[in-house]
């Protein structure tokens, strides 16, 4: 059974965001949709552009009341190093989580454990701190954040209108379906 | 831990390709490309629109080398009944895995145990068996072939030039980047 | 020990009837008389037959108080395809119960565990939820309805003349027997 | 799972038959068609007409090469006493086995513990000694040896024809049924 | 540990006296003097004599008030059977109890289990319940009533008189000895 | 299960006997007929008349084959003192056994734990060391060894003539039965 | 860790003392003190001259306010009629306790399980029921009594001195030591 | 069961004796009369007159082939410190082991847990390894060397002769007895 | 994980200090600092040197509000004897811990089982009872109280200034940094 | 038991030093002195200084032969990153070895699980790969890298020298002690 509609386990970790250090907990993400972005490790090659892509759908993810947090077994003193020394990294405004003691990691079941690193997973959190969408991918393959961001939409649209479905490749705006007795196997 | 970097494991199931039954193994899986999608069930209201949004990219994919199979917890009898009378699964031309015995669901840990059926799960598995991707939708959200159609893509060209790794939103074509010690803190 | 003489166990299902969904449990089966019919899978070839048989006598089956459950592991949305697109099955009136999650085969000890079906069993439910009669055939044997209207006519028969057993054969309005110390060993 | 298409399990028994003592062991089912009756108990009430009825179809089942065993939890001595002593029971001419240390009766899951008697229970038996069918009644019911009969006569035509299956209520001589991917939500 | 200065355990019987079916718990050992004969099985060899020699001394042990409780592990309906053909059982007037469960074979350990038959075991009970003397032949021996009364007599003389103990051989109305301190080492 | 039908579990034990300390072990009853007495302890009330009754068929015993042994949880310098000191148990010429380390009355099952004493058991063994038959009464009942004698005389009569077996009350002599199909029933 | 300082468990044991049979429990050593002497058996070779050796102590042990209490495996029959018959038992005055059960040998450790005889061991019991000596000998060496009527007699003059420590070869009188710190590292 | 009759476990310790550090291991029990005298520690009260109550009688002991250890929980530094610095220790010729890791003491069975300090044991080895004496006192009763002594010659002289017996109170030169049958009860 | 940070756990030990035997247990830790030196035995070779060395800053040490406990698995006695015969060990003022029960070695982690002697390990602990340093060497490593020092009052100026924390080297009176967000990679 | 004595257990990590990535495992402190220095994580507060003062020791270390580790739950990137950014982590030489999968941590018992962290701990391995020296400190206490090299230095001279041990304080070319019967308490 996949962790699709469980909820988040109890947690307490170390941030960094916007210069301030900040404690982060299951807590936060009640009453709003947050995406957590696990990647391996600080100072390493794929995830600065992956996360820097993040940062560039940052503000329309805050939009539409979404906060987004990274996460990786760096500590958050790492974290701030980073942020402080990388130019892609230093226009970061999202929360970076420090997982040193891998609880992150493990209640998400992305632990690597020999290596004590984090698989890239992608976890989509509605405002009940439900996973409404995961994706890992293998440790050299990029993310695309605007997928991300369509994905987010559409489950949006689901939880304000519990009525519909949304269809493949659905946009917004687009059609959805209302799923109903005559519609089983007439489509 | 996740099962991206993890051989897929032995099963033996029944499916519907093309007007004839066939029987499916993990062996198939080595030598090319695959892509397991899971579905709740034949006959409902999300799926088709996802099905017919993977046939609709299933040539790109063969071309790709790439081989596609739909799993769901119906029988094989079910999937062609379902292609013989719907226009929209009429088209498809990929392989219908029926997993009744929920072996497959089982063994990808997609099965929501007390409805018997499949999360809406993706996974990308390379020539040698291994998982290389996996994304999971809740159930009333659809999935969007074309950002498949890329991961594959970028699977395939890191899998060819294993000295390169992907950045996030890589594109075919694109530049990608060489991991070295200078790299390191440096982007 | 065999389920006869045993109390239904719990269960809940989602079902077909009519053109309507419904949800069944083992509530339903008080107060009325019940027979389960197991099979294998919707779209196969003994199945139809049988089911045509049991719904030939369905009306006399409701005078006498008894309804009628058909359970594959089928979804309730597929016996509503095979329903709307088979002729025969079209003319069934009774309860289609899906059971995906394998509760129902388990609960009556029918699920062929690696195949994921049902043997072809049936259940005679008397209205305290009490199985009164068991019949099992090999997946290749069709069952004869008109057995069981006779089977089930005899239950109901000694059910409302508690002093009195059915010899074998017994038709309804032939004589039956009354136990008894003289009786021993004098048939 | 039921014992349909399971072997019967080893054991080893006394047995009377026309004037004679016999032991009877899972052997004996190799190599011919097998049915086996269990009953209460000697002496009692539904029992012997069961059994009358039982035989009068003896001979045509012995032609049909079927041998027909029924089973008690009395001795062997006591099923000698009772055929010497009642006219019902002194015309049987099968094997009426002894089953007073329950092994028959717990290997055909039957026994009722508290009482130490078998359910009604009547199991048909391949020439491969696996079960074909299974039924089982409430300890009032009578059994109709007709229905059994035409139920071993299907089971040994499709043993015969493997390529055929039987549609419900099937008779000796009427069509039956060739099973294939044209049939499937055909009929 | 023997039974001897055991309570009998509970249990519930069916058993068959004097034209009569009726219910023998381990209740009905309370306040009298009991004998439990268990043999192997009705309609065999020596079973008979040793429960007519037992019948022949009925009157005198009831006088004694000494109720006789024989058991097989066969039913009530058979030893009613055996008591309605047999010339020498036809004379019984004790209790003949059915034991088809094994449960008082089980309970006073005289079980075979192989078999599913008793030991030839007699069991003196004195009106507390508990076992006062036990005997345990093999298969073949027959046992000898006389000596039981004789027995059953000395236990109940001991148990009306409490100060005295009954050497070897004692007969009614011998001597018997009042232990004391200074009867040690001088007989 | 009783210890009827079952071989003798081997011991190591000290015993006397006419003036002499021996060793005594299961393999002295190979080959020979036994009789093992057990008895509460030396120096006891009904204990010497029992065991003086058991000397006085002594000759008659040795002559018919048969050892004695009598044992209690005493040690053989106790039964010598009481053989030493008692006018009764003087005349004793069969083998005192002692039992100090409880071994024996375990193997027999007659060890009373609380006390650390014997039951009054009997058991007669054949000569493969198997029980033919027990017999325990409660602490205050003495034994009759002219009962003990029959039945050792009827054990060995079946012995060697296997076909026949004893019916009760059997003595020296009288009639036997040949068991066979035609008898059940009939006696 | 040794029975020294340890209280004396639970016990309950027939007895012989000056022609009478008494009880005796863990109670009767509260408030006197008592010594414990384990011998092998009674009727054996060293055993009588340690019993008499000690009885020429009993009665300074007595105006000392010590009971002794002698145990051997034996019965308190046993005991009796060794007493009876031995000149040197016979002016045991006393309490000969038997252990058949072997429940005080194991409270104090000194059953020879292979045997079940008892290790000549002796204790010394305070009167708060505490050991405060003992001693055990191979089962050919005899005991000295005035040695260990010494002991009694230190130990009876630490408990009423309780500042003061009895040195080596202490006897009645002579001079005792005080503990304190200046004394260490000073004798 | 005592420790008397078994082998000294295996052990090895450091001693200190006549100046020199040495290795003790149950190895140099062989061959020698041994005798292991436990105190609870060094620089303590009745220890040191015990252990020169023990140094008088060494020569003695020595010229009977007997070792002497005495063994604390101290260290052999502190034993060599102690008979370094105590006029009575000083004396001291035999071997003083430390058993500050407790694995004697726990071999002994002498070991007060809580205080991590040695029972006052004493115990006789024979030249196989054998115990085959045991005292142990309570903390503050010395112990007499010269009963030691006379213990020993006795289980020497047992030794030497083992067809004789050592009556209780035995010193070297007096009478013993040789056990036979012809004693038992005699005495 | 090390102890430090954890409470130290309850014990009780008897102790030597200025000529008093006194007990010492965890709640003497309470409200002081302490220190506690294990060390392997009295009498031997680097201990002296180094517990003079720690006396030579026990002055120091009281002033700074710290207690000094030395602890081996000697006897409190030990400890006054050594203390009485070393010079060395005679000026000694602090608490010299006995544990020969081995209790504090455990509870610190430093019994080297096999020899029953302690590891040479140091412990700071603060009024809280909690650990803040640790320092264990190898059996012939001496070690350096001034050091030890130089960390109690480094831990001290921490717990007094809970906003500042000490640099490697830090003496008393030099400066110390305060953390905070903005010193995080700039040093 | 601490682990100073023990041989370290394996590991694999990574590590950076000079610029370069290498690979670190147990086999490298076989042959050489080795200090493994573990601190809570880079870009922090005390750590930085600490790390300073081991790198002024850095060269006196290696012409004694000693390669120095240090070790944090930081990943080599991040280390890296941190040589490359601080003034002062840029100036060391030695080995920064990255333990995100907390094996080192865990084998030299110092991760604070809550946290992820190391304690402050220091350890000193000889050529044989055992650790001869434990140090480990509360949070927020620095180090003196001189004290450490004061000890590796006695810790060689030690080996060197088998005979001699260092007592406390002891300085390069200061006197050793040579261990002896007679210095035991004469220090």
């Amino acid at each position: 059974m996949s962790l699709v509609g469980k909820k988040v386990m109890p947690f307490k970790a170390n941030a960094y965001q916007n210069g301030e250090f900040l404690e982060v907990t299951e807590e936060d993400f009640e009453g709003q949709w947050s995406v957590v972005v696990f990647y391996p490790a600080d100072f390493t090659f794929v995830c600065p552009t992956e996360l820097e892509d993040l940062q560039n759908e940052y503000d329309a993810l805050k939009e539409m009341g979404v906060e987004v947090y990274s996460v990786s077994t760096d500590t958050h003193f790492t974290h701030k190093a980073w942020h402080d020394n990388s130019d892609t990294i230093g226009k970061i405004e999202f929360v970076m989580v420090g997982d040193p003691s891998h609880t992150l990691c493990e209640n998400f079941d992305v632990l690597i454990e020999e290596d004590g690193l984090a698989d890239r997973g992608t976890f989509i959190i509605d405002p009940d701190g439900v996973v409404q969408g995961v994706e890992i991918n293998a440790g050299n393959l990029g993310r695309d954040s605007s997928a991300l961001v369509r994905k987010i939409k559409a489950a949006q649209y689901v939880r304000n209108n519990p009525d519909e479905v949304c269809p493949a490749k659905w946009e917004e705006g687009s059609k959805t379906l209302k799923p109903g007795l005559d519609l089983v196997g007439k489509i």
